[in-house]
């Protein structure tokens, strides 16, 4: 037993519009255990409509439809649908009668339009929509087929799919058992290196274990299946454990976890302070830590010294090592980092100086050097080189850039 | 002739991403006139991949996939192509040096994995992916069908895609009647108050023009249908003046011009230098100037006050108008503008001192209060008062901050 979502509406072969209803309606099958395996787009064409119909009815038994309920003439979802199944429209009063209501409390009168709306076909059951004009319906057309249809409205079909067809589909037993997800994120490790280290868990089926690629990052999905959730966090448990082990200090986080909020979490813990000194990053460093609500709690601020005057004049950077070393070199880096810790008094100093590209670049310094100074307690300072390479782009290695000084500090405040 | 968008990848129908590969195809699919009517999501699972395959050649001309060409075990969609049309794969020695090179610019060494992306189709052209491992191919399996595949990964996806499957598409005789835009922005006027001003606009055929709200902004998009991009342009052209005058200082900008790039350009013809002193925006002001390659001509710098003891220390704010006025006040933007400009020594002093949110609001300053500092030239200042309100939440509230206080700078230099 498995579902179908088949969306309807000429905006999204035109591209005019994100199907984020596909997606909600794919995260709600998951939660009640309903498989899904297709999801179909097709226009306002009632033959192309039926090809699809009658595609899905062939492999599926549950079609979850979304828009064409609207009133205009190229909605025609509900009587495409009843038209293949060969039964007639039968307009409802208390359809009718909803609608007619509904324009009065907005100050309005119902269009002639809006009667096609109360038009569904015969046998089939009301899913109603509280919000809109366009009521849905569950229908079961033949033994073993049951259809949904909703407006393409998002906020209409929240509410209509939590308040009347989930309540439906638990009543038929779907529900009975979720999949419930984790997804392990990791900094410093890439998607194949990590997948080779974890391959065996590859082959797992509950809880199921998939590699997938951030920005800039990897992921672990962990997946399991369950009566609830309790006992799927349980079936997950052990196996995140060991995927984390077996990552070390490369895993940082879960699900919706950032770098700049984990640093946040240890710095706190810890009690210790932070400020940044910005070069290539321009201040995205200092964005990143303060996107987290609570972060003045750690982070004092900072200095975007873009030019090199700033460099000197806010952060005592050494000239004679300008000159001789280049702004992108480590003991520059050393410099701002120390300089940043020390004039705004924190327990921690981090700095970012790089070759964000596409043009800066010399010889001996490629686009995406990149060099992250880091200053501690007792005033000590080190610094990491890293070569990001030519091709992301400037945008992904000021963000690399970033989230690498955070993976520094981050994994000195874990170690030391 | 059409074409069928089919993305393969079970992590969409999990929910766990939105497909906005579809969106942007079918966007493109528009522009060059190529009619597509299918769009399929499918999971990575080689069975129902093929039947997807076997549906999608029978309907159509032109499939295009993305996803399911990474380097893991799940990554089928390749291998299955090839199967359904019984052609053996073939390692093509030039992939594999080419991910060998990308692998060893990122200091790392290419794993076993990764030589599987080196797999194509016999006959099947390669399709170059300049930013990933991934290749695509173009490949014509039997007379009448061509298909292309694409990495999930948009980035990677969209370069291939104008790089190289537009430029073959358009050798095939596709794209001879285009459609071609310009999205006029504006900023500091609401959707419907342009709306009205604008409104005899909306009712002409080609191009036609159309207001759609974007993040913190609103948009007019002007679309023409034309045989080629110059005949297009000619009838945009005037109709865009017209807009552009009744707009007046509200219309900043077209297209991919971001605020910070107008002010850039505004600074650098003015011969003009810029630093900034962010407070709530946290380094964001900063990081979208230097997001333009080259705003080193006039991007000097800035201070991250997150903390008051840096609005005092490196700000030089007075502590006692801190104590009296509080952060978030006019009289602290004004001395923090006052106070990075006369420390990094621009022509320019820009800041921003706010309430975010969720949490820090008082009785009389809410969340969304925020105020802006311009430090100008002969050392005068003057700053404004905004209130953005508390349903946009933290990012937001930053986001629009940010640019409004770029959109004063551009409207003082427009104007002085």
């Amino acid at each position: 037993m498995s579902a179908e979502i088949i969306c309807v509406g000429t905006e999204m072969l035109l591209g005019d519009i994100l199907n984020s209803n596909a997606q909600y309606l794919a995260q709600q099958l998951a939660q009640l255990g309903i498989p899904h395996y297709y999801q179909t787009v097709v226009g306002d064409n009632p033959e192309r409509l039926k090809e699809v119909i009658e595609i899905a009815a062939s492999r599926v038994q549950i079609l979850i439809f979304t828009g064409g309920l609207g009133p205009t003439p190229d909605d025609l979802t509900c009587e495409t649908i009843a038209d293949f199944f060969g039964v007639p429209l039968i307009e409802r009063a208390d359809i009718v009668e909803d609608i007619a209501e509904k324009f009065a409390q907005r100050g309005r009168i119902m269009s002639a339009n809006n009667r096609k709306q109360a038009l569904i076909p015969q046998g089939a059951e009301i899913l109603p929509n509280p919000t809109g004009t366009a009521p849905g319906i569950i229908w079961q057309p033949r033994p073993g087929l049951t259809i949904f249809t909703f407006p393409g409205v998002p906020s209409e079909m929240y509410r209509m799919w939590t308040e009347t067809a989930v309540p439906f589909l638990k009543s038929q037993g779907w529900g009975k058992e979720i999949i419930y997800s984790h997804s392990l994120r990791f900094w410093g490790i890439g998607e194949s290196a990590l997948a080779e280290k974890v391959a065996p868990y590859f082959n797992l089926t509950n809880p199921t274990v998939a590699p997938y690629a951030g920005k800039g990052e990897v992921r672990l999905r962990i997946s399991a299946k369950a009566t609830d959730a309790t006992t799927a966090e349980a079936l997950i448990a052990p196996i995140e454990k060991q995927l984390r082990e077996i990552a070390g200090l490369d895993y940082y986080g879960i699900d919706n976890d950032t770098l700049a909020a984990v640093v946040g979490n240890l710095l706190r813990s810890a009690g210790a302070t932070l400020s940044v000194a910005e070069s290539c990053t321009g201040g995205g460093l200092g964005q990143m830590l303060t996107e987290i609500s609570g972060s003045s709690d750690y982070f004092w601020g900072g200095v975007i010294a873009y030019d090199n005057s700033v460099k000197v004049g806010l952060l005592g950077v050494n000239p004679e090592d300008l000159e001789e070393f280049g702004a992108v070199s480590a003991i520059v880096a050393e410099q701002m980092a120390i300089g940043v810790k020390n004039r705004l008094s924190t327990t921690w100093g981090l700095s970012i100086t790089g070759i964000a590209g596409p043009t800066g670049a010399t010889e001996t310094k490629p686009v995406g050097l990149v060099y992250i100074g880091l200053a501690g307690p007792g005033n000590e300072v080190i610094s990491f080189e890293h070569r990001f390479g030519t091709i992301r782009g400037r945008s992904l290695i000021r963000y690399v850039s970033a989230n690498t000084a955070l993976d520094h500090l981050r994994r000195h405040l874990l170690t030391s």
